[in-house]
């Protein structure tokens, strides 16, 4: 057995990310979650992190960025005895939706929400996995906020501080929590 | 109160399924689940189901179809103790992978795996949301296949049998659960 309690959970599921060199092209050191998930001991302690973290405040809903948004997002929301609001990429949902844009490094994109997804004053949770430039995370901030949510804090497993998305976040008056940083781009 | 027990669970979950007619184009009726996923108690309701049907089973792995699959399959994963794998679509896995092409409307396209995403003989749970022309959830279970693991059985949410993929799907030896059907296309 493992004595996990002697051992700092961030170390701990940090520890469990892949970092594949040059993906999606040259420079880029991408973050790789899938091995953390794969696992069964490290995908509990990561949710059970997020869990303990907003068991005891309230909390009426959980918002999860598409994709890998969802597969925290939606454990959390089961595990908190709330709902679940998925916000998609442009085009994926099927009811009246409200979008917003954000910058990519070519071009534009946006997220959605569905019109109902929340009610004026729900407390929402917003999960990413990961922040970078924090564009997808400010985009769904400002959609929850048009439908009158209150957006308590948002969440993500690892910030890549030095692409400065997480300052932005926090600028933007949105708390940020995230579970371990990597340097570099 | 109301009393779940003397209700059918699979009309239950099937009355928060919204239906989006003439979406994405006309004469299709899309079956929606976000008011299902949105609402606490028939987001429990619908992931206990599952894990009611599997927490019995020696399962090692679930793995969960990009984007809706991995809402259910990492609540699932979480509450069976084991790992998740996302199975995603084309370019959105930074490591080596496995490819499965399948066949769209218009056109082709692809999942992936990464090759080490499962071990030989691990016993794996394959899940979606819906079942249409069972294209994704046929590609998913080769891919598993290629990499060694024994799917138990595929399951997702809704199927929609005159559109014929639970039947490809079953006719592939692929064991096939669903919690509802709806009529149409």
């Amino acid at each position: 057995m493992e004595n996990l309690s002697n051992l700092d959970y961030a170390s701990y599921l940090k520890g469990w990310i892949r970092t594949v060199p040059d993906w999606p092209h040259e420079g880029v050191m991408f973050r790789d979650i899938t091995p953390l998930l794969q696992n069964p001991k490290s995908f509990r302690v990561l949710i059970d992190l997020f869990v303990h973290r907003y068991m005891s405040e309230q909390v009426d809903l959980i918002a999860g960025l598409d994709a890998r948004g969802f597969i925290i997002g939606s454990v959390l929301a089961y595990e908190l005895n709330v709902g679940f609001v998925p916000i998609r990429k442009k085009g994926k949902l099927p009811f009246t939706t409200v979008a917003e844009e954000y910058v990519l490094e070519y071009g534009n994109a946006s997220v959605e929400m569905h019109t109902d997804a929340c009610k004026q004053g729900d407390r929402v949770v917003l999960i990413d996995d990961l922040v970078a430039t924090g564009g997808t995370m400010i985009a769904g901030y400002k959609l929850l906020k048009k439908l009158g949510a209150e957006v308590l804090e948002a969440a993500a497993i690892i910030d890549l501080p030095e692409l400065g998305g997480s300052k932005l976040v926090r600028n933007e008056g949105l708390p940020l929590f995230t579970v371990c940083e990597f340097e570099g781009l």
